[in-house]
């Protein structure tokens, strides 16, 4: 039995830790929370055998080399480039008993890999085109207060202070993650950075459009991807249907299809709309939605965990 | 000096019409407003000499047959496959003095073209995969009031009477127009062959997805071109400068592109994210914002008017 700690355990990410750690009954001798008032020190990290990482890149970055014998799971993307980044439905021999750190993926190439990982395995994923529609919650709990109030002044006929240099309320932005001279903002290269490692194939190419869209939770994609292999669409749906963690959440009679309110709380990624785009051969497209909180960032992170824990029973 | 007639004249539509005939000093002898409870007759109708239809598409179905000498621009999608379909600063010369009906094009094809029309004609466009960020205004008046009931509910935590399968407040779906066999709803289906035939141009591949964000008014859309040719960004950035009717919208240093806000109650197209998109030669990423009751709609149909008048008077 471990002794696990949550770092930024009161943010949008650690709080959801928390609360799904207890919620799965993850075994555990202790459970220590570290907030920005409450700040983690060396002699705490000493005592941690598990020590979940929700407080942003600076501070993962501050504290994860001071580590020991702590395995660290990293919801960042400070580390995601050189340790393993896992969703344990797809990649989860990628971790290889690995002690240190293990890091977990961003929210939209999450979205993104957990529909698309079993059509790769199948039809070789060769070129996505992809549009976000990413929710407030990804920002952080201020974003979503700052939508509500803004939101609840504007249908008063009055107004709040902006701390976006436009109104967010009933409005939407491309993501405004750094740009760099690619024209390309760094939300947009790390779903390329991300699929690729995840899925082990350099050779897959990616363009994102990322833009936040006044919805308190859950991210939407709308997915186009060109494959090496042909495939029917009978085929691309099974493979949807049957991937672990995924549902496909098709009413074509009744025109319904995934919506973030469906997905708002759910453990699941919902996936949608499958087409054959008949514009290019081997084409297909499709709708995920996912909450970016759960599986996007607090699930998969505690899944990495149990998967960790899991593995090393299994050697024993 | 010819007799003028708004049939729909109280719609989300038919009003920026009447309003904007105003505003644009339109030489009239009379306007008649035509609504559902001041309906149109035939005795009305052949005394008009130019009618804007903004309706629907049952009304303009209705009607437009029995018209004889009147000159009937439509916003509907009624006869946009038989009759020229136009944006003046691009296929006006696809009017070619023609009389009866003259269709002005899907509001979300219009964001799409003003842009892409430069580009098209300079480096042919081959392949287009674009998503959609829906203003409620595109499907009409009620829906914007019920997005702003419903969301006013929501954040003093009760609730009104859904008009959809699943909440709008702080919510989006896939568009919910017809379903097709293909998987594209009807709403894709029209982006795509608008698009071949303003271009004039039938071998044009395109895949859309079509959604509706919880925004007020102004449509965005995420566009991904494949061109024939190859081209550089500058040459690109300076066709798009170059189009009468679009605004370059870009501040790189600050990260600030366009937004529904931006673009709102404004006659331009605003463009801005250009980058090369490094999966594929010759492809082209951007973003295009517009008010689609303007440019989308209403001005795009006087414009039509002002258009054919300008050629009647330079014929005599």
């Amino acid at each position: 039995m471990e002794r696990v700690a949550v770092i930024g355990a009161s943010g949008a990410v650690g709080s959801e830790i928390v609360r799904i750690l207890e919620k799965r009954n993850f075994p555990m001798r202790s459970l220590r929370c570290f907030t920005r008032l409450r700040p983690l020190t060396q002699e705490a990290l000493n005592e941690i055998d598990l020590a979940f990482f929700a407080a942003g890149s600076a501070v993962s970055k501050q504290w994860i080399p001071l580590a020991n014998n702590t395995l660290c799971i990293d919801s960042s993307s400070a580390f995601r480039n050189s340790v393993p980044l896992i969703i344990p439905e797809i990649n989860a021999d990628a971790m290889n008993n690995h002690r240190g750190v293990i890091a977990s993926p961003n929210c939209v190439a999450t979205v993104l890999l957990m529909p698309l990982a079993p059509l790769h395995r199948q039809f070789q994923a060769k070129r996505i085109v992809m549009s976000t529609y990413q929710a407030a919650s990804g920002a952080g709990a201020y974003l979503v207060k700052h939508l509500q109030d803004e939101t609840l002044a504007t249908l008063n006929g009055t107004s709040i202070p902006p701390i976006l240099p436009f109104p967010y309320a009933f409005n939407l932005y491309p993501h405004n993650s750094e740009l760099t001279n690619s024209g390309y903002v760094d939300e947009e290269i790390k779903i390329l950075d991300e699929t690729r490692k995840i899925l082990g194939d350099d050779s897959i190419m990616l363009s994102a459009t990322c833009v936040r869209v006044p919805v308190l939770r859950a991210h939407s994609i709308a997915v186009n991807v060109e494959f090496r292999n042909p495939f029917t669409l009978a085929e691309a749906t099974e493979l949807i249907r049957s991937m672990p963690g995924v549902v496909l959440f098709e009413d074509r009679e009744k025109n319904r299809f995934a919506t973030p309110h469906d997905a708002s709380n759910r453990d699941e990624i919902f996936v949608g709309r499958l087409r054959i785009d008949p514009s290019q051969p081997n084409t297909l497209e499709f709708w995920a939605v996912g909450d970016q909180l759960l599986k996007g960032a607090a699930l998969n992170a505690v899944q990495i965990a149990e998967t960790v824990r899991m593995n090393t029973l299994h050697l024993r």
